[in-house]
């Protein structure tokens, strides 16, 4: 069985901790997670896993490896990655991931779909349902994984099941959109409806037949987009061709309306914390229905959730609010507008401003860096590169930088000089000079990066050809 | 006539803007002037000022002196200061200006006190005030000004006017206590009542002798810890016999027992900004009732004062409250619970919180740093060093420090050599290596310090003697 999960999303509705460039899966827990990082580690302590097949966009690339990377343990199954251009939604993701599949490991090939922007807290029922899905996908079947509900939302689809199929197996009867609060309460009493979790399992080949059945021009368009992509590690697919893939989910292409679909309904501990009130259960309450993660000073304030990174906190007298605070934006909402967020977000991508894209952390190829402070004629960044990485060779007609090592060794050429930096150490690449940096050590190599000068834009970069220039591909 | 400028305070009312070593005369209205400011400029601006002396904290004298230097106009009547080792309220404070002014100029000199915690808004009206108050202080009155109450006030003292003396000049009849909402909307109704606004005129010799009368310990306490203390420039009081004076408001001590006591009845603007919703007020409202300083999203958000320092705020769905961002503290507060802050402030000193102490930006004798982050094994400060001023000749046992000149000239002294860099030059300075810093141009010297070490606290420091020493009285 192929794990296949899903990296990406819209970043909006837990922002300002989610962004475009740093969606839900890269949200970190309380216990220092990210729920990307669950996802493989759910995918790959399940029995009969050969293989992680992530699909992700290219903008996430980097980072969704650097929460791979940061896990560090050994003994993994392969991972694979498959590298969308552009956002379209999950029924071209599933598709491609099938494609992926059928052509390495055959059309038989069960795939187990994982969203990664959703928590399960019962890895063992978890697996059980797994194992009877994964029976189910091998009689064919396309196998959905129902909820039970445990209370009467109205923020999920719901499906219905139908007949039994086998033990813990059933027929999908309907799928039902978003109900209203009296049709939710009518499916909690009634039983046999389940919220729709976005988990599926199924046969590579069962998948895309169904797709060319019931979208076809979804399954004709991600074909040909596949067809037109050569085959490489990571597989980046064509981007023109691409251009042309609909966006869709698997459920509106393909589960309501195939004929072959099962649900295995389940109570393994799921979560899609899709507001800041879902996320905010994750924190135990005290007395007064408080709950903080970070620092923070309450005076008479009551069911208030407060998140808050390196910054007290101070609240009076407020109740029922949700304060989330980051490094260059903050949130202060009542707890029943959290949908409201994503007028927050809309507004500031019309603003086309950037706590709506990133944070002050960005992930690279060779690393991260985070912008500590901007000023006039000044720029201060921490560069984190991993051991082994190294920036493309390069150099800048505006700014000088100023390096110290704060952790670690730094290899820097330099015209055509190579410089060995211990931590303590500093050193200055003027404006106009060629410079290559590099992590040649064992650890992660942590610098302070001063720059100076009358134009500090990430656009005054020149990449240079020869042979320290091979690794000019992306994202210095 | 002799302006007298208290600066101090304890800086818990308008936390996280004002700290302890931050109060209030020192934060910065929206037109960017801070109270301090304010209060100098309006004293030299009255006619017939012949000196401006200030009476400060040890903890604020440079602070005082950076504000009042960075206001940059010439042609100012001499500044004095005296400087308090402890904080005794204002009765002490007053006897000490009086003593100085006594000493140099005779004990007829006419002083007025002008607090610089609060806003006067329309400086011809309070040049008119002062001129009648001068003339009755010139007939030995110790005279207060009353502001005309335009609503009933429960957080101020107020007094009653008695028969008139002058134009516009009255004796007082008596002073009332902070009065409950019934009594407070009676004294409007009546009419003779005014509030009590902290600015007195009077003799040096007069306030003296009434404080000699009527608080005889506080007068022999101030007068022993004065004549004590060597003359010198600034005025330091010694620390010793000064431990001895009690903490007393000049309102308890004097003005409510003396006998010939004044009041001059104005309406110039007059507001104390004794809370956050006070300070709201000098932000114009939107539509909505809210009042926005900073960069701000408000989503279905009404009556709301924002103010931020650099980070977005987003609010949704909240009315009534209060969002202040600083760059280590967040206040949020329901606007009529805004008293409550000073409970806040309590906590955190109890915790020994920095927070309640300091801002990230510190004054020294020779600027100011800030610091910009603070990591495992780094810190970055910005330092702003003014034009001729130099720090001490010291050394660090533990941390390294690299300099990046941002804007201006440094001169370095490290070891025996002196270095001279300029904008974009960078330096660095190893643990253990004697060496002292000077900005010798004439705009100020920005640099970015990063230091690196396993010690990087602010008592790693070991002044040196020697020729380069003579500056190593304080504050590096």
């Amino acid at each position: 069985m192929i794990a296949v999960i899903l990296s990406g999303g819209a970043g909006t509705r837990l922002w300002p901790v989610s962004r475009e460039l740093y969606p839900k899966p890269f949200m970190r827990l309380p216990d220092g997670q990210s729920l990307l990082q669950k996802a493989l580690l759910r995918a790959v302590s399940l029995p009969g896993v050969s293989e992680v097949l992530t699909v992700t966009g290219q903008e996430h690339y980097y980072s969704t490896l650097n929460e791979y990377q940061a896990l560090r343990v050994g003994d993994y199954p392969p991972l694979v990655f498959v590298i969308e251009p552009l956002r379209r939604n999950t029924a071209p993701a599933i598709a491609l991931a099938a494609l992926s599949v059928s052509e390495r490991h055959g059309a038989d090939e069960t795939l187990l779909v994982l969203s990664a922007d959703h928590l399960i807290e019962d890895p063992q029922a978890f697996a059980e349902a797994v194992e009877r899905a994964k029976a189910a996908a091998q009689r064919g079947y396309l196998v959905t994984f129902g909820i039970q509900p445990n209370y009467p939302a109205t923020g999920f689809g719901y499906l219905e099941r139908g007949e039994p199929l086998a033990e813990g197996v059933y027929a999908v009867r309907r799928f039902v959109e978003k109900p209203d609060a009296l049709r939710a309460q009518g499916y909690l009493e009634q039983g046999g409806f389940y919220w729709n979790a976005g988990i599926f399992c199924f046969q590579a080949g069962a998948y895309l037949e169904a797709l060319q059945t019931h979208a076809p021009e979804v399954y004709r368009s991600v074909l040909r987009a596949w067809e037109s992509s050569p085959r490489e590690t990571p597989q980046y697919l064509d981007t023109q061709t691409f251009h042309a893939v609909p966006s869709i989910s698997v459920d509106y292409a393909v589960m309501e309306k195939a004929e072959r679909v099962a649900v295995v309904p389940s109570g393994f501990g799921w979560s899609d914390l899709g507001s800041w009130d879902a996320a905010a259960l994750l924190v135990p309450a005290d007395p007064e229905g408080n709950r903080v993660l970070g620092e923070a000073v309450l005076i008479d304030t009551h069911n208030t959730f407060v998140q808050t990174e390196g910054r007290l906190v101070a609240a009076i007298g407020v109740e029922d609010l949700v304060i989330v605070d980051t490094p260059d934006a903050l949130l202060v909402t009542r707890k029943d507008k959290v949908q409201d967020v994503k007028k927050v977000v809309e507004q500031l991508q019309k603003l086309e401003h950037e706590a709506a894209r990133e944070h002050r952390t960005v992930q690279r190829r060779w690393g991260s860096y985070t912008v500590l402070e901007e000023g006039p004629r000044f720029k201060i960044k921490r560069l984190v590169i991993r051991p082994g990485e190294s920036l493309s060779y390069h150099l800048h007609h505006h700014r000088s930088e100023h390096w110290t090592v704060v952790s670690g060794t730094a290899q820097v050429l330099k015209e055509d000089q190579t410089h060995l930096l211990r931590t303590d150490e500093s050193l200055s690449v003027l404006a106009g000079t060629p410079h290559r940096l590099a992590n040649p050590g064992l650890i992660d190599l942590v610098i302070i990066e001063v720059q100076s000068g009358e134009y500090l834009g990430e656009d005054d970069l020149v990449r240079l050809e020869g042979a320290m220039a091979e690794s000019a591909l992306a994202g210095d």
